[in-house]
């Protein structure tokens, strides 16, 4: 049976295309995600996306994943740098998952190079816009020891 | 006529009992609830308990006990370290609270050692798992000076 | 054709007259909405008011800025000085805001005399109570070059 | 047969309802020692207090609870904030710990935020003057698994 | 009668309108002083505006508004952001006074964002060049219960 | 004709899978390379790698990239937190590359959570073991516009 | 009736007069006290001394003071700068004291220049040697309105 | 022949009396500057006594003192938890100077503990008002061997 | 005639071989003595121990070896980390000492890596359980020139 | 036509030769300047020298180059590490300045190697007593494509 | 079979006896190396000795001990305090090791009191020059359970 | 006799005139380097060059001072900011030397204005690109008491 990989991005990431192309590309976010559909069929999982911009609400979609969700790619945009309630809730659902970001961290202002989600993460790839994401999701087959049907 | 008594749980507390038992112990946020109420109802104290996920909806359900509610117990769970808004609307009602916590959260990470809520508070209670809870209600009830009905 | 200016409060704000009146005045929020936009007829702005205590409502608020809105007064209360989401936000609209407190936040605790949004903004005012949004919708109208209607 | 639970106060809590009667209130210790025994007695624990005005003498005073002593409340005043020595006695001897003040410590001069014993307790309760201690020794006895003979 | 209102410039302000415009704008000190005496004017204040570049100097216009002067504008420049001689300065005369820049402080180098000054002003108003000024004397206005004899 | 990628290996990375096999896999660095090897050639990418324990023969290594190589993969090991001398080699051959970690640097020593190299990189990509080579060389083969033979 | 004044000298004093005499002096501690008491009398001040190596019993010596003693010299020595315990006895017993030290601190290691008593003193005089304390003296009997016997 | 003494006051000293007493005292500081030359006789010692608000005029004053001045007491208020250039002079003209300030500057803002001056002084003396100077002038004559004329 | 070495042992290492024997060993004190009065013997030295629990018992001890104690071995314990007043003691008496410590403070918390002594000292030497202070009596031997009676 | 250079001497450099030889050297401020012109002379430039004990002055000294000086070489002393008013009239005339010092900056106190002047400077010269200013005319020469009229 | 120790001497310990002989000693490292070679023998322990400039070459060297040493002794010289490289590959070959210096590094500067390898040696020993090394190997062979062959 | 100097480039300085020219000129290093020994003929020293990329590489070549050069330029590139290696060499071989920069440091990045090696040197040069090198063997010469044959 396919393993389910759970997709979440953060605060403003709906604006994406139409919001500093310069930083952040022309892709839209549901490009993104029809991608990582896409790749996911390709690698045998099944990919479910979600955007919020409150972290109530990313804590809420965490949550979901309990008991239901083989591994996970989180990217959660501003909040990534203070939110314990989102590394909490990550931890409580002890969901494996991949940390993303659009654009290289560590090239802006200094308070985006620190990370309250990374240090629970099995890894992070930043700095490749929406390839970010893909390169996330073969990450995480790998590890779920997903099929890639297309081999 | 009986005080009443706010209690409120922040964020992944409603995951109590499913999450991290060696930290967080099995009770479900269900039983520590109803011992309060029952608890409360021994002390004269009318006890009133909410969850929530959201900053924002701590923050409603705080403004919602102006004027109304004579003493709360708060445990804002990873908010209680950041969250000015919450310590604002605190103080913005002026209702007595302690703050409290399941774990003893001195002997886990730094960052969590630092609360935004304390200095506002009564008192602080913590480690003592559900029971934290309880101690803080029978604190609240010599503050408020209600009267033990077992007594 | 007017100009067009949002006006957006952050949290606990509606509680404005209520609490806490040594610091914040006795003004109420819908008071000081209706001068403002009283005044933004003076000044030949059209003026919308929102106020939420979430931070992600904020952001919502804001998103719903764009391709529409000239320029914005921003007072996000306790989220000022932390809030990288509502920053992102801004700067994802690119609408020029000013932003504003009721208090002068030099003169209280060392964590309110730091800004997350400060940098990207026109401009900063603080300290006027009610009078400081006012003052800042004189400056947006300078900026914008609003006809004052009055003159 | 009952369990032994000591009580060690730290420097200058000699002077309790001498001094500063705003911060710590008018109960002297010898007070609060009595309603400890007599809250043990109902609690099935034998307490047992003493009070140093001397690091070395708090040190003394631990290392003969070894073997000996089941559990221990400890206000170790203001060394609290500075002693390894004492938290390397607190270590040596093993005996499970609250840590307990009279006022609430977060609410007072930023040094005192700062604890050096408290990693080690079992959990730590501040701000309800003498009553600190009664809510320390409930939840000792639970820990130990004291009989309630009231009950 | 009137009541009066000092304006106080501090270092290279007099090159107002000649060095980096792409900060500091257009306008010169002269047109700056001549709009404020006649806003006052307006406002019914007299208006008195000196420019130093030497912090004894400013220290010594401070000292002359002793009994004299009902508000102040102070614009320290660099000196805004150390001198603790100009905030005593300020402090042992009791003029209440606003805090004002040209430039937004916040969005140009680290130290810049520091006052030494702020906390004891009513407030503090930047980033809209020539007219901070005017946005701090409405504002003093208001605070003095000035009349706007034009209204 | 095909683009040149460098993939350059730090300090003790040649023990690779005879050393600490929890935290770097069982993998050797001729495993990697050849894996490497073979991507490349599915990418259209020619692939060379290097290993070096000297901080000086690692930048003696990317000066000879200059005008010859396309892209490079680089792992500093340990030299990654603090070398600016490669950080100054990388910038002066001007070759984009993207850094790679073995290891979640996050969930380390505090002391390799920094990077002097990161800031200068197209990305960084890290917790994936041997796999964080091959996720880089695929970023990279879509950042050079290289052709997936395989296709 | 004369106004006693109490002297109270911390850890090594006692070898004054033999040790580090660069630094403080060849007056042995005799000789200083033998000063004082004579000073004491011109000034109408009955003066007692005491030294102590061990911190508590330098509380203890303070907790003497309550209710007895007028005013006091304190030359804490080592422990100025760390001690919260000496701090918190002086301030219960509530006897205004001057601090004192024979060298001056500033001109030392940078953690001699940091002092937990000074913030709650009359005042600090430091780096006269055995002077220091006579000058003390002369202050406090000007605080406690004592009568100059010689005058 | 008489020792001189040179007394130097800095910025705002010349509104002592008018200024924040409950900080400062009533006295001014020509009652001080007569003080001081009255002891000063009886001391044996000639005192000259200067005020500048200018960190300049204060260097220019201190340059005066060369091959003139036997003793110095200095007052550099607000100048002196920063002055470099008032800590150059006092060291070029190499004259024995003693630091004193009106009010015990531990017990203020924070930036007023550190002093540029203090580690060239002989000592520091704080927090007696006016009789601050006095006591330093008792100090200077022993260390500069006069005569007390009046014994 | 031979030379005499004091030995002092600071807090809690009175219960050596009975506490936490995986970080210290289980050798008593008592074992650690008497194998180092054999060494002593070996080398030529007299060696006489002590241990204190408090930190002026320490300072008393070290004052006892003025003029009498030719070298000293110091494991402080837990002052060592933040002592002036031992390292006062130990500069007034100016016996060349060694500083030791059973475990290797490197490897444990970060507070215990930092030493009040180890700027005075010889040297230091820790890490080696009892043999610590067998190393340190060998590089005494050294320094003092004994003879090896052994040799 | 011959370019004109400006030489800008800060606080107590008025002493020079008569002040701290061992850190200064021996040459007066007058055979500096002496040594400047004639150098100017052979390098084809006018050279004018200025010193000023006050921050206000040189500020001053500095508005005065406004379009007359073509470079400048500037040593403002204490001032250099911490004057953010001479740093920005610097950059307000926008004259290409060296900054200079006698002495060594980096072998003195830490606070003398911080520079608020240097990042705007096109270089600096440190260490080489009266020659660092010939050096920077040097320097300033070759910049300004000045002739060496000996050449 | 005699158990094997490598001796390993970083920077510019080949000068060793030429160079600051009041910090160093007058040993050359071949006099220190033959002392550890024919002590070895005593302890039965085979002694091999290296030294290196280059941080590289100390890395291979210590590679080059996998699987061949049993111990070692490590005076890194300068990179001591900041190499991880070096730090790394100690724990790639897990070699047990003790740290030395020929200095009391606590007496120094004090970027020189951090070590970056002690953490994982078993213990260290500074400041008694040659000899270090010498107790360090004493140490090893208690370790490594060495039979002294002399005994 | 001519007195030798020593010329030495750190890591990437190879690279000169063909990376960055923007930051560090056009000028090769060769260029540089004949220059420099131009000029030595000019007053009266023989120079000599030396670039290296490996930090082990330049502590040999100062090894290789010893002895027999009189003095030195160092450009220890990206070392400069880190090296203590670096510096102990210097220290070692004790040849006065002059701290060189092509680019003024201040004006880049923060870890650029740290010099591990400036404390040790005669003083810094820096900001004048190649001419950096020559003002700094003039230096030199006049430290050295050279003769300007040219003179």
């Amino acid at each position: 049976m396919a393993r389910r990989v759970a997709v979440l991005h953060g605060p403003s990431l709906n604006l994406l295309g139409r919001r500093e192309p310069a930083i952040y590309g022309t892709a839209t976010l549901a490009d993104i995600d029809a991608r990582l559909v896409a790749l996911g069929t390709t690698l045998g999982l099944e990919v479910e996306c979600a955007q919020h911009n409150a972290e109530g609400a990313l804590v809420d979609t965490i949550h979901g994943w309990l008991d239901r969700v083989d591994g996970a790619i989180v990217n959660a945009g501003a909040y990534t740098h203070t939110s314990l309630a989102i590394a909490d809730a990550l931890a409580a659902v002890a969901v494996p998952y991949v940390e993303v970001h659009l654009s290289n961290v560590y090239a802006r202002e200094p308070e985006r190079r620190r990370s309250a989600l990374a240090a629970g993460a099995i890894g992070v790839i930043c700095g490749f816009r929406g390839e970010s994401y893909e390169l996330a999701l073969r990450a995480l087959a790998s590890r779920l020891g997903a099929t890639d049907t297309a081999a």
